[in-house]
């Protein structure tokens, strides 16, 4: 399978991630969407929302939205448990990550880093409405170890993309003691990849 | 079951109409994002996100997220396929809602049709970015009946519950034909009911 991703995308490596964690072969096609290459008449026609990450099956058939790649790519692995409520619970942390995490904490990450913007006038609110998805994370942690599952899933690896890098978009993450523990735990399993 | 949830809201409808065509029996405690009611003590600890819809099982166990919802009802129904990616495409659709339909669809929704709010400042982005979702909805119609599946299933759900009333915040549905026949096809489902 193919994986069309900016390298420094927390939606891209993702994917990367998982498949580094299931073993399982991939062609990674750098696609970068700060030089409009995902805005392509022939990236579009892979995928008409223009974005990445996107999934190529050996098939030819493509696949979008990270959240919906990393289920594709879990199903059957212990990287999705096999409980009906488990299964929602992580699909409730991965939607959460799309919705209340990820506009905020990603937005700002990228910003602040990679566009040299500090003075964009978004970052005040992204950064309150960040803070409170750190918080309601750092709060869930206090009394698990993992989210969703009681052993990591497809929702820690979701949510670890852009929450271990939220310092670039400078969301202190001392702050969050609980966090920096989970951030430990996924760095520790078997055959994990950092994002750079 | 119950369900916590504002009636006029699209995320909640999801869940009602589910339920309806469903058949299963629930309560519906109404639960006022305009009133404050997602935001009290007592709510915040069944919820820690603050929002609505939220389902309580007779377990006394709580799930949120509404397209977590639709999956947690759904899985053994024939509103999710049994196929690996026809069900990866009903979530790839279900995140596509979340993330780049409901922020503009809604929210524009929100602040003409129910806060009187028509010049707030993030309306005509929000309409520019509303119409690429319902374009790009608009041409998958235009080969496909459904969203992700064959029959009509929990992404149909998810996506039609803002889209068909999408007018409300001034998004011109009759320019999108494939659209307002595929409204059609969702209304005569067997059970079917209004949010209205």
């Amino acid at each position: 399978m193919k994986v069309y991703g900016t390298s420094v995308s927390g939606n891209c490596y993702k994917i990367k991630l998982l498949l580094h964690l299931l073993k399982i072969p991939y062609e990674w096609i750098e696609t970068d969407t700060r030089k409009g290459e995902t805005k392509t008449q022939e990236f579009l026609v892979k995928n008409p929302v223009g974005k990445v990450p996107l999934l190529e099956l050996d098939s030819g058939e493509f696949l979008s939205e990270s959240n919906a790649i990393l289920y594709f790519l879990a199903k059957e692995t212990p990287f999705f448990p096999a409980d009906l409520l488990a299964q929602s619970r992580v699909l409730q942390w991965m939607f959460f990550e799309q919705y209340s995490h990820e506009p905020y904490i990603a937005v700002n990450r990228w910003l602040i880093h990679f566009q040299n913007k500090k003075d964009d006038p978004k970052i005040p609110g992204n950064h309150i409405k960040g803070l409170d998805a750190l918080r309601i994370m750092d709060d869930h942690l206090s009394k698990n170890q993992f989210f969703g599952s009681k052993q990591p899933s497809i929702a820690d690896i979701s949510l670890f993309a852009y929450t271990h890098v939220a310092e670039e978009g400078h969301f202190p993450l001392s702050d969050f003691p609980n966090l920096s523990s989970w951030i430990r735990r996924i760095r520790e399993i078997p055959d994990f990849i950092p994002i750079y």
